[in-house]
């Protein structure tokens, strides 16, 4: 499938673009600035395009801008990415003295992105950090949340791709507010035991 | 350590009173009906008191109500808590046709406890079912968030006793956000691949 990754010159959207193409994918790296994206894309084997025209023939668009442009470039490519599935991989967090917090809103921003798109959101790879993902696939399972079943298929396949554990459906849209907290979980988690941690779902079949 | 379960005659409660007795701490079970708590109590080896009367001596509290009365709870022990830590562990949870939903609230249940008592609260053990949890040690990790350093090494303590992985510091009290909405993702996995999930945290030394 081709998959659109926008937000790709970007430290987590490179290393991700880089794990799909090794995958076999048809990758697209989107930035505001087609000629950077382009020459990142050359150092990957992939594609690279201004985010509009990246993400207009994608069988799905990954949405990994960071957390503070993800509504605002969503909204930007309201048009441009139509009714193409999305997956929102942002997490918003705070960093203050006592450690990470997991953002103050009710809803996800992957929830808000819904909102804001005529396409089905989904929302997932929250535990994986770029830094695990730029040397290879990621230690551990990935987790896939989002209400549109076929738009969740697309990517949860996508997710297979990148972790060296499963690839799991964690429910509703809803569930991105546990997924993009966890994000702020595992940062505090790094930081107290100076690791690269990742989550692993044990108990199921 | 002296334990106090508060609400220690519910499922969760029972089965953790229990894993902790087996660890050889002394423990006593709260009820609001004293009786019931003393009956309970006695088929796993531990203490049985009414609420306020289990939380007097002991040196952690574990608040194991359901979460629609552990607020009120809480409040409701306020004085006989003390300055006592607290570890929370209830999530709200939203059960919906299409799945399971992490509380609409933007403070956890844990912050919400820790603004209604003079005691530092910590948060916990959400990943636990009390169906793993009745027959041993929970398989994964422990997870554990509080701001306060000698409270959360105290519940670090215990929830070591109850898991076959390891007791994880997941940061500030505001990480329970992202623990309590694990649940959700917990439930939502469970139903989805009908199996009993615990998390396990990969990549960490």
């Amino acid at each position: 499938m081709r998959i659109a990754v926008v937000g790709g010159t970007g430290d987590f959207g490179l290393a991700l673009a880089q794990r799909l193409v090794e995958a076999g994918e048809e990758v697209v790296i989107g930035s505001r600035d087609a000629e950077r994206a382009e020459a990142k894309a050359a150092e990957i084997g992939a594609e690279g395009a201004a985010n509009a025209d990246a993400v207009r023939d994608a069988a799905i668009v990954v949405l990994a801008v960071k957390a503070e442009a993800a509504l605002a470039t969503a909204e930007g490519l309201r048009e441009a990415i139509g009714g193409t599935p999305v997956l929102s991989v942002a997490s918003d967090l705070r960093f203050t003295k006592s450690g990470v917090f997991p953002s103050d809103e009710e809803r996800s921003i992957a929830e808000r992105t819904q909102e804001l798109l005529g396409a089905p959101v989904c929302a997932g790879l929250h535990s994986l950090a770029a830094a695990s993902l730029a040397h290879g696939r990621a230690d551990g399972d990935a987790l896939v949340c989002g209400d549109d079943a076929e738009a969740k298929e697309l990517a949860l396949a996508l997710a297979a791709k990148v972790v060296t554990g499963r690839s799991l459906d964690a429910g509703p849209l809803a569930s991105a507010r546990a997924l993009e907290g966890l994000t702020a979980v595992i940062v505090n988690l790094n930081k107290r035991y100076k690791g690269h941690a990742g989550v692993e779902i044990t108990g199921l079949p």
